[in-house]
């Protein structure tokens, strides 16, 4: 057989058992979290109907949409359809033609989907969690994937601030699990509304929001810029640049935009939603809550709170972030469904994780005990004591072979096995077992019953 | 918005809450064995290149391949390139004009690419789990869907029995965890190369073992019929038919086997491996080994030792299967890595368990226990119990709206929760809280701070 060049598509990529284990660890962490705040599990398949999908993210979403060629259809059969099919999409007769499924660009979508099609035997509020892979075509490059983890939770059906609490509280329970020192950063979109509303540039609310989600990457001045090219006079973004001064601690804030907009309808909300949440004895318990009014969260459509949560200590950007949104489902048909939700971003956590060496030394240890094997008679024994340790879920393996200790020894350490039990001729017959730390090199000999109830940590 | 007809593509599936739960415990405890057993995670893409997968499946595999669309390639856009591609496809000059990769169709040749590409970093042996979704272009019917999860353990580059003892052991322990009563069937394809030898048609070990293969489904005569129509004469057939009639228990099995084929060289080291494991003290142990002679696990490139796992008392055919391959690798220009694997079907699994209600009871439950929302005070009284709960791992929520007790009553009847809390304003007052069973209607008041050692089962 010739020898074929081995590679995986860009973007994507294989994950070695170290890596599981580090990653499941902060999955489990956070599934973990969810289910203490009463969110249940949903999984909705990879592929969905193109249609589903299409329309959903932006022209420049939706070319990013991986779609699934039409089953049957491959290089080498039924050209002569897929021409004809061709023919009608080019004369625009016909758009389905080559393909129908495309594979998922997010989770949101596919829940909306999901609550639309199901809403009538769903019990709301609705409070689900979705940890699972989405696909997008976008240039590769270093931290973005063209198939990755997003991991949700979204409560649906229910306009009580309560629920801003509680997600507000999975943010600093998982972090504080996670040992990850964080900053969750709060701000309602109803705030970024009123000042649209009282610089007179209510029309103008999404490039409002759109420029000062930029404050961070391109500084005032430029954000003065680009409000001035959208149009606004100079009056408007005076009002706009004194809400962006505004500092202080919570309470400080609160006070001054209050003073700029508390006056409005809307402002009055915005900042009630965030006294709330910043007041809630839940959160005060917990702390990491900022008031941060710059806050945007850029094209996403939410409507009220707005969550953003950055890693303290590292510069690495946003590790999660979400808000309130007024209807989840009206794009497929089910009006007057709105919810609230965030999101971690995992391959983020990880990086974190790594560079402040945050992982757990035991989430580096599968088998816990690699029993030697040194002959048949030997053999038979390490089995029946390796049963022994699973009933106590205690992780081991038998070397296959029976070769060199050299060897043997070799694969404990490469797989970061932190014991090895040797059981030669002498312990077979006195019943004892010899047991080795290989991380300090210590050594004892135990009697072969003994080893149940042996520490293995 | 126009009402979107809202669907999901045929044979692919939403999992809700419950049956995540019941699925995830399934997986679970697979995982937890094979961990136990020194097996280590590993996760590949879902998509593969194209080249990786083609031709690796027999002609009606490769149509089953579900193809991506290259990226930027889709039904409105760039369709001038796609036709030019689409020409040269027609002629033959380019097979990669429209799609590059597709979604993988298996665990196992993924898993071969990945050890291919890592053979020079891995520690052999290499033992690996993987519990991933694959995808199929099958017509999709009950219990066969287009996007479902295989569930495999392998361990590669050793050729020690060792390794086959330790998967029956796997099967073994898995099975008793899930309480499903198994037989697990195990033969060697050495018996069947020296059937085929004896038989004096080595030539045509496929065609025979093929036909055995079907000997459940079509019955004895039809196999002697499909046998003559490969070419086989009476004589031969005659052989096979005799070696189609042992039965007995292992013992006696294996010794009429001897008889027929123990004096051939393949014979004896098929009947030793059979020996072996039956004989194994670990497996003696868990005893749900069968030897069946006529197991032949159809298409596969096995060449030693395979297995096949039936779910008794039910009539729903196979729910595992595996065996010893000689070469895992050389399609992918690595050769020399032989190794053994099982896997577990998951989906047939799950239908058991639900047919033989085998699930525990509280894998039904999510949320263990809904605070009532009684108003604004009782809320926060309930949220720092919550906590306290939650730092105790109990799953709680607070409903998030005060209305009428009936309606909360109901979604945690609908939900599935256990028990309610309620504190009212007299319960707030004496720092007491109801806590109602709905299960069984009883209910009692205790001290709030008595909750915390309160059982929630």
């Amino acid at each position: 057989m010739a020898k074929v060049n081995v590679s995986i598509p860009q973007g994507t990529r294989d994950f070695g058992p170290d890596v599981v284990r580090k990653r499941n660890f902060i999955f489990n962490t956070i599934r973990s979290v969810f289910e203490l705040y009463g969110y249940d599990p949903l999984e909705t398949p990879a592929m969905e109907n193109l249609e589903t999908l299409m329309g959903k993210y932006g022209e420049e979403g939706d070319k990013l949409i991986f779609k699934i060629l039409n089953n049957g259809l491959d290089n080498s059969e039924k050209e002569k359809q897929a021409r004809d099919d061709f023919e009608k999409i080019l004369q625009g007769k016909n758009t389905a033609g080559i393909t129908e499924r495309a594979l998922k660009y997010d989770l949101t979508i596919p829940f909306a989907r999901y609550v639309a099609m199901n809403h009538k035997q769903l019990t709301f509020p609705f409070k689900r969690y979705q940890i699972q892979p989405v696909w997008r075509a976008d240039k590769p490059q270093r931290s973005r994937y063209r198939e990755f983890y997003q991991c949700d939770a979204d409560v649906v059906g229910s306009n009580s601030l309560l629920n801003e609490v509680e997600l507000a509280g999975i943010y600093a329970t998982v972090f504080e699990k996670l040992k990850i020192n964080v900053e969750i950063k709060i701000n309602s979109r109803k705030i970024l509304t009123a000042l649209a509303e009282i610089s007179g540039g209510a029309d103008k609310m999404m490039d409002i929001t759109i420029a000062i989600d930029k404050l961070d990457k391109i500084g005032l001045e430029k954000v003065k810029e680009v409000l001035s090219q959208k149009g606004l006079d100079n009056k408007q973004i005076t009002v706009i640049e004194r809400y962006l001064g505004i500092t202080g601690n919570n309470n400080e804030k609160i006070a001054q935009v209050k003073s700029l907009l508390g006056n409005t309808e809307t402002g009055k909300k915005g900042i009630e939603e965030v006294e709330y949440l910043i007041s809630s004895s839940l959160t005060a318990d917990h702390s990491p809550l900022t008031i941060d009014f710059t806050l945007a969260r850029g094209l996403n459509y939410y409507t009220g709170i707005i969550f953003e949560v950055i890693a303290k200590n590292v510069q690495l950007g946003s590790i999660g972030g979400g808000g309130r949104y007024d209807d989840l489902t009206g794009l497929f048909g089910v009006p007057n469904i709105p919810g609230v939700g965030i999101s971690f971003g995992v391959d983020r956590i990880y990086d974190v994780m790594e560079e402040l060496k945050l992982f757990p030394v035991e989430v580096h240890t599968g088998t816990q005990a690699l029993f030697f094997n040194l002959g048949k008679a030997e053999s038979k024994a390490a089995f029946s004591l390796m049963q022994q340790l699973r009933n106590k879920n205690v992780r081991c393996e038998l070397y296959p072979e029976t070769v060199k200790f050299d060897k043997q020894f070799k694969y404990a350490e490469k797989k970061n096995i932190p014991y090895v039990i040797i059981i030669g001729s002498k312990e077979l017959e006195e019943k004892t077992c010899v047991i080795k730390d290989i991380r300090n090199g210590e050594q004892q000999t135990i009697p072969a019953g003994g080893l149940e109830t042996f520490s293995f940590l």
